[in-house]
Formats: structure tokens, sequence, C-alpha cells
């Protein structure tokens, strides 16, 4: 087992996918500890800080990497394990942000209206109890809400010589903001350049699902991915697996346009792996499919489609990789 | 305890929400029993028929009522709280429908293409193991699917004296197609005009969420649900409330509006339970809530903001009905 | 030629589509001298007259008719030539409505903002100049504009037993809001019950494409009518036709689907009307169709589709209905 | 005045914008005589040829430049007037493209159905007679139509270092397809780099409103592009002016966002001009503006807003720059 660290300088922070040169070169079953900045770039740390004064739009979501994966080809398919995602620091922050959000005008919703008021929660985190406290701004009521670490922020170079602002997802990944991408969970990607050009950032102590107000509890943190490649077998768009569910994205606007990618990938990813034809697939994924938002309120808006594991009978998902990453992640984990 | 009971003759099924005569009179606190058709109207009977050659587009979703709740008034919320949901017959249903579902085109999202296969699923009920089995139709793979059953379509008569076609989801409640309608859950919606005039039907042996394909396992049903009102507390959009969540629904299109509204109505609900203002209900149900897809194949698609009710603290909701209807629909099941 | 006169009692006025018994019954070839309320029921009266707190929402757009056309069955189509459109009063009035218009949080597009100034805006008509004069509320410009007298809201009762709310254009016709429904044009709707249940209101003096704040310049109108049927030739969307294009329309959201829904009428009316076969109508309408939005703030937004008549060569449009109502247009001036 | 040639070998063509070397650098005030390729790159030349089967989809659209503009900084504004644009070849070519076009399944509007047809259809250009002759492909239809020469694709170097596809259109301009972008009228772009860096290609022999189809009549072009410069009057989106209009665009998804990006910035110009207040601005636009699509094909769609310049009064725009540079083209035509 390779062990390598990642723990990127001020100026090493990346907010493009794309057209970088990388930070660390890895081969694939290797480890990798990395560290990543708030998406205020840690600018923000008092209470009474303006987001929107510190840090311009464009600076937002600081992401470290790339990391290049030695042997990855377009047409491939990077796995990447999250092996544990650790709150860094003692509070994450969440805060509204002028035309940002999915109850609020914005740049492409553009409308007359004045902008939300710009509010700041800094959330104290408690990693021993494993919670975060949210405490109201305007009235006295406080709950410690359980944490739930995952990466808002996470992907690769995109096809075609594209370099995209972190901000918005498609499908190279980057801000898909899901939930689904915590520690346990294999993320996968489709390599577009060689060496794939991993990048990730954006943590979440917890983030309910559509991110509604544009933020979720933003934390730096302290985590640990095992990196792996599937040969010869291209995806169109990021998918996730968990020990229960396999699950397809879809990065768009409108919103029933990621749904639609979303479910049209995982009915055609259901088809490869139970032999169903297309519309057999259609109608297992109709019936037993969840289909939960990641965000709406990126520039592209994102939608999971989740199918059990069970229902796939004793299909093998990319050749198992995912229960070996899970073997290696327990293996790097007795070892510390 | 007063009990009623709701079959209609296949002549008295309704295809509309408003404009009806009610079938039923019933007082708040009334269990009615109530017979429900499949969304075919139970003429779709042998795995080789053509539903949209037996069933015109309008005589879909035949639905059971109106039920007239005496005492309700515009400006009321009607609880409907599902004691139990058992399909009627041994077999459910599912089929593709031309130019319906989520991943076709459709008589709104007009495109030039041919309609997809016209496919029927004919799904083995089994009560005792509480499953249905899904058999594909072009390989042998088979798989018995856990019964969850639901009601797609409930509401009441709309407001402003509309008349509107059963399939169409909007305020008045109708065709919601979310899973949350299941036995143990309470539905509010709001009251339009004098007697609220309930009707329902539409059952699903189960569905996935966003009912993709256009349909659920469909399924007559035998139901039953208990009736109360909450006097002068008007809601816009329909409500549910589970023993753990409190859940706010919006109906539209493009899609992410009907998110809008559902995480709107949830963020002033919150706020109204809470004591928190606006933003901190905003930021709560930003970090603490589900956004699961109920269908997005309706005329008007609908989606769920799902609110953990321990994040309410010791907040009352609607004054503790659905307990009250939890406890009522003990006593009726221990009384049969 | 047979001439009828329906001005409606205050009391008489509709504000549905659908349901409601005849004001008037006419032959095809007749013509309706038609008074009409602009759309805030004539109660708005004076510039500092607030609408929201005058005029329900469920009170706006009230609508002159139904007038029952003789003879019209389901699956004919209805024909409406605007024979003249002349503005009533000697004012027009615009405004902007809480949560109203294309950019402000809606009801349905629903965000936390709080609405924007309702402002009202009185524009002085005159005839005689052929001007509405537009006066700045916030400075001193003033500027007079041209009249383009059109009628909003124009359709029939709808299908299935639906009572529709005038302010929701559909299938139907309805609140279309198009500039294109003007004088000269002929309008198609679908017939949907016997006798075709015909309304018309919603008078604009003029209107910019989109009705971007959510109002023309309201305005009562004296508008003549020529009803035509065209039997057994069953359309599903409006459409329309002056001397210069025929014009399909689509009334859904988001707006690209009430844009799909009015390209495919109009490529497979072109198809019909030339014997181009589907792809070779696409392509001709793809070069030389023209695509205004006519509302983009009512609950469907409605685009229109427009073909240069002299494309389609010698083709005949409804057996050239148009030519002759035009003809029977000029006969009824020439009798005044 | 100096006058510049552009004429890139096929090897020197991008299919980016953002992140090249500069082909040519001007000054303002300078003239630049360009030709372009067609949207296949000149490679589809015989009936029979199945264009994507010979133009990969990343090699699609190819444009002429950059050109860099000496002295341009962000935050200054592009003019690029449009001085002449011929047609360069004896034919033009449009088709439909797999899973593209506004009435088909694309890879967004994710759906099952197979692509439509892929057809192709030559045009024969007459520069004499002024036009281009359609030729059903299915029945013996043909028809000449108008020229009317555009550039679909006309755009800068994004901000904050984002390199993207020419096929997607946003705030840098793009592949805005638009009608309007056709000689006679001046371009104005947002300065995002250092020199602009202004590519250019896509001409269409004419287009009409949407591009439906996914294709204009697609012809390499000699261009004729006179350039100038705004200093420090930032702009968020593209702007165009004609003799008799100015106009906005906004290019996003769903169609109802770029609708309302192109209107907002319309009624914001509106305002800076005339001195009306936002909403005395947003009533003048919602009565005398146009709304026409310009593509619902692209990854983005484009609308564009446009009033009549004589509703600003004596306003100027932009300092006169327009008719400054209609009097720099009539200077250059003349010594041709």
């Amino acid at each position: 087992m390779t062990i390598h660290s990642l723990n990127p300088r001020p100026d090493q922070y990346s907010y493009v996918f794309g057209g970088r040169e990388p930070l660390l070169s890895v081969r694939p079953g290797d480890i990798v500890e990395v560290s990543t900045e708030d998406c205020f770039g840690g600018r923000v740390t008092k209470p009474h800080d303006v987001p929107s004064q510190i840090v311009p739009f464009a600076e937002l979501n600081p992401v470290s990497g790339p990391i290049e994966v030695l042997g990855a080809e377009p047409g491939d398919v990077l796995a990447v394990h999250f092996v544990s995602i650790i709150p860094a620091r003692s509070y994450a922050i969440s805060s509204t942000f002028p035309f940002f959000g999915a109850l609020s005008a914005t740049h492409e919703t553009a409308m007359l209206h004045e902008p939300l008021e710009e509010r700041v929660w800094f959330y104290d985190i408690d990693l021993k109890a494993w919670t975060a406290t949210f405490r109201a701004q305007n009235s006295d009521f406080t709950l410690a809400l359980p944490l739930d670490p995952m990466h808002g922020t996470v992907g690769v170079a995109p096809a075609s010589g594209e370099v995209r602002l972190v901000v918005t997802p498609s499908t190279h990944g980057g801000n898909m903001d899901t939930p689904e991408a915590r520690a346990g969970t294999t993320l996968y990607l489709p390599v577009n350049v060689a060496g794939a050009m991993l990048s990730l950032g954006d943590g979440h102590a917890r983030q309910g699902e559509g991110e509604v107000c544009g933020t979720g509890l933003e934390s730096a943190m302290n985590s640990v991915i095992a990196i792996d490649l599937i040969k010869g077998s291209a995806i169109p768009w990021p998918r996730l697996e968990s020990d229960d569910f396999i699950m397809s994205t879809g990065s768009a606007r409108p919103l029933e346009d990621a749904f639609r990618i979303s479910q049209k990938d995982l009915v055609g990813w259901t088809s490869e792996l139970t032999g169903l034809d297309t519309l057999d697939a259609y109608q297992l994924v109709s019936q037993m499919g969840l289909a939960p938002a990641a965000n709406v309120c990126d520039p592209n808006y994102t939608m999971v489609a989740k199918l059990p594991k069970w229902t796939l009978k004793k299909a093998e998902v990319f050749g198992g990789i995912h229960d070996r990453l899970r073997a290696l992640a327990a293996e790097y984990s007795a070892s510390q």
C-alpha cells in the first residue's frame, strides 16, 4: 500500500478543472491523504465577516489537485473511494450569498429583486460527539446536528480541452454537491485526459438534499481517498457506489433534464448489469429507484438516481472494485 | 367511532376534481373504508391488452369520491390519515404509455420521435409474503419486490370553481404520485369549497421516486382512511406528516419550480413551528432536509421536501392531530 | 350577414372557460359586436388604486361569453376572425402585481423575496392619433406609443369536462397573450364541446412580446368578430393566420416546451399543406420560421411559431377560410 | 483605415474560446477581412456524406481567431461591427444531427428514443439573385429562399481562465446563433482578458429563429468586420445594436432563464439610457419590446430582447459608436 500526502499551500489551490499541472502523481491502488480548504478559502473566520465582500465569486470553492493517475487514459473510468472525511477545524460555516441559492433570484434566474440578506452561521464542530451545533441568528434556538461529512466538489479535467470553473458540475464531475459523496462510497468519473487529473474540495460537515440555501456546513477537511482505475469502460456521467446502492448522476438545467440524464444512465447501467433489455430495465428502475436532489443552486443542478444493489442479483459492478477498495480502506485504517 | 363504506359502481367513478355531487358525507373524526379502481379502470386484464387502445387518456385514473366532509369550509385544512392500503387483486399492472413518462417525448415535451414501445408488465401480488413479483418481458429475470402500497391520486375540489382532470396535480392535491402517501401517514389538503369534496384513487402496490416510466404497480385497493379537520389554518399546498417527518409538496413545471414551492413551504412551516425567522428556518431546512422526487411524468411534476420532526424540538404540528389519528387508526384496527 | 351584439352586464362576466351556459348563440358566418372589460374588471379607475387590493386574483381577466356556435362539435375547428378591436375608454392601465411577471418571484417560481413594488401606469388613449401615452412615474419621461389593439384571452370550453380559470392558457386557448391576436387575423381553436363556447376578453391597447411585467395596456374594448366553422379538421393547439403568416402556438412550462409544442405543430401543419414529409418540413420551418414569445408570465407560458405563407406556394389553408373572413369583414365595415 | 486579413489554415482553426494564442493583433478602429469555415469544417461535401460520421462533436463549429485587440482590458466592451458577410461557396448545407435539435431527444434532454434520421440538405447559393434554393429530399418541392447571412458563433475569451467549447454560448458570447448578427449590426461583447481575444465562425446563409433543427444554412463565409473598443463600460452579457434596435441577449437553460437574463439586461440598459428608474424602464420594455428566440438547440439556449431606438428619444448608445462604425464600414466599402 503506497500512501501519499497532498497538503496544498494557499497559492497552490486551483479554481478550475482542466489545464493545470499536477501537484501529485499516483498509481492505481494508491492512497492519498489530502487536506482541502473550505469553500471560502478559509477567509471567512469571524461571525461578522461578509463572504461576498471577502471572496470573489471566481475564488469560491478552491480544490486540492490535480492529482495525476498514472496510466489513466481517455475512455477509462477513475474510481475514487472516500476512506474518511474529517472536519479539520472546530467550526463549519454556512451562509446565504447574494443572488445564489434555490429560493433566491440568481444571475441566471434573473429578476428585479434586491438580494436576500447575506447571513452567516458558524457551527461548532464536536468530533467526539460527531455533531455540529446550529445557532439561530435571530432567536435563541440551537440544535446539535449529526455530522455527515462529504465533498461537494470532486472531478477530473474535462474533455476537448475545456477548462471549467469549479462551481459548475458537468460530465467531468465537479461541484455536484451530493451528500452521497461520503466516506465508504466510491465515486466513478470518466477519464478525459491522460492522467485523469483529479481534484477535490468543498467539504461539508453535512448538507441537506438540494443544498437549498446554496451552502452546506462548509468545512476544511482532512480526507483520505483510495484511487483505482477501470480500463476501457467509458461512462458518460459520474456514478457512485455504496455498500447498498448503485447511483447515477446528471447535472444540467432545467432540473428535469438533470433527472432525465441520471435516470437514463441508471437504466442503461442496470441493463448492462442484469441483462434486462432497455424497457425491462426502465421498468425495474421505475419501481425500485430513489431520486433525491443533490443541488438546486449551482450553475448546473444535480440529481441522483439510486437503485438498491440487491435488485441486481449477482451482478458484479465494475468487476467488484468497490468491495476491493472497501478492503483497502480497512487495511489502511488498521495501519494507522 | 363512525365507520362508513364507499364502494363506487363503475358508473360512479369520477375523472375530475371539482364540480361533482358527493357520493358520501362524513364528519371529522369518521373512518371510511373505500375501494378504488386501478388507473386503467380495471379494463386492462390480460398481458396482451394494450392500455392506450383500451383506455382513453381522459379516463385514466378514476377516483372514488367525492366525499363531503361536513363542516369543512374554505380556509380550513382537511386531514386524511391513511389507516391501511391493501391491494385488492392478485395482480398489479405497470406499463409504458405512448408519449408519457420521464424518458419519453410527451405531448408537452413535444418531439418528432415515434412513441416508445408500449409494454405491459403484470406483477403477481402475494399479500402474505408482502411482495409483488416483477417478470421481465424480454428475458427470464424475475424478482420479488417488497410491497409499499400508496395512493397516487388524492385531492379535493379546486378553488375558484375550477374542475381539473385527475391526472394533473396542483394546489388541490390530485395526482402527486408520491410514495410518501402510504399507510401511517397523514395528508393535509387545503379546503377550497364547503365540504372539501375529497376523492382518491390510483393505488400503487409500490412505486419508485419519480414514477419514471409513468406508472407504478397499478392496483385496485381496499383502503381505510380517517378524516379530520383543522379549522382556520389555511395552507397553500398539500403537506404530509409521518411519525418521523413533516413534508411539503410542490407540483409545477419545470421541476425546479416544484422544488422551490415545496422548499419555500417547508421553510415557512418550519418557521411557524419553531419560531425561527425565515432565514434561520431556510438554514435549518438546507442542512437537515431531504428532497426526493415524487413524479416527473404528470402534467405537473411533484417534489417533496422533508424535515425530521426531532429537529422541531417540542413543536406540535397542527395541534398534534397526526398522533390522534394514529391512535384512532389503532382503535379501528383493534376493532376489526 | 347576421350581426349580433354581446354586451354583458357586470354580473354576467365569466372567469372560467367551461361549464357555463351561453350568453349568445350564433351560426357559422355570423358577426358579433362584443364589448369586453379590462383585466381589472374596470375596478381600477384612479392612479393610486392598488390592483391587488381591489381585485382578487380569481377575478382578474373577466371574459365576455360564452358564445355558442350552433353546429360546432368536438373535432371541428372554430375560426374567429378579428374584424376590429377598438379601445373603449380614454385610458388604458398597466401595472406590476405582487408575485406576477417574468422578472419577479411568483407563486410557482417561489422564492423568499418580498414582492416588487406594485406600481400602476395610466396611459391616455388617443384614437384619432392612434396612440397611447406612457408617463413614467418616477421621472418626467413621456412617450406616445402606437396602438396595436389585441385580445389577450380568447378560448373555448376545455375538453373532458374541465373548467379552467381564464388566466391559464392551454390547448383550449385562453390567456395566450400574444400580440398576434390583432384585427385582420383569424384565430383557429379546437372545438371540445357541442357549441364550442367561445369567450374573449383581456384587451390590450398594445403589448410587447413576452408581456414581461405581467400586463399590457389593459383596456376595455369594443370589438367585432366574425365566426366560422371548419368541420372535421381537428387541431391539437390554437393556431392563427394573418395575410402573411400561418402561426402555431404552444402554452406550457418550461418555455422550451411551449416552443417545442408550437414548432412541432407548425412542422406538422407545413407538412400537410405542402406535401413535404416531416423532416423536410422540419427543415423548411427551421430556416424560414419566426419564433416570438407571447407571454412569459402566465401559469403557462406561450410561444408562437410563424411561417410566411409564400413559402407554402399555392397551398390553401383550411380551404381559404381566412380570405373569406377578410372579405366578410370588409363587407361588414362597408355596411357601417 | 487599417485593413487586416485573416485566412486561417485548416490546422489553425480553433474549437474553443479562451486559452489560445492570437492569430492576429489589431487596434480599435481597424478592419479585418476574415474567412470562416462552415460548422462541419468544410468536411461535408457530398449529399450522401453523414455529418456525425465525418465530424466529431468536439470539432463542429471551427472559429477563426483569436484576434487580439490591443488595449482591450477586462471591464471594457468590445464592439464588433459586421460590415459584410458573404457566402464563400456555391452551396450551403443543413442537416439534422443525432440527439441534437429542438424537436429531438438530446444528450441533456435524455430519453430512450432512437435518434431521428440524420438527413442532409444541400442548398444552391446564388449570390446574384441573393437566394439559397431548398430542395426537399423526399418530394420534388423546391423553393428559393432569400439570403440573410449571419455568424452563429462570435465571442471572446471567457472570464476566470475558463476555456469553453465553441458550441456553448454564455456571457462571453459564443454560439448564440441569432439571425440578428447580420451585416449592418454591431455586436457588443464584455472583455474578460487583455486583448479580448475575439473569434468568429459558424456562418449561416440564413437561419430561422430558434435554429429549430439544430443547423442553419451552414456556409463558409468571407466576412469583413470593423472592431472598436469602449473603455470602462462593463456589460454582463452580449448586446447588439442595429440602425433601429438595441438588443440584449441571454444564454441559459431553461429557456425562460435565457428570456429573463435578456429582459433584465434590456431593462437596466434602457434605464441607463433614458434616466427612467428600474420599474418605469420595466414598463416601457414590457410594452414596446420584441422577444424572438435565437437558438433552442445549443447547450445553452439564447433569447434576444429588442427595443426600438426611437423609444429612447435622444439617448446616445455607447457614445454613438454604432453610427461611427456604420460610417467606417461605408468608407471601407467605397474603397473597394
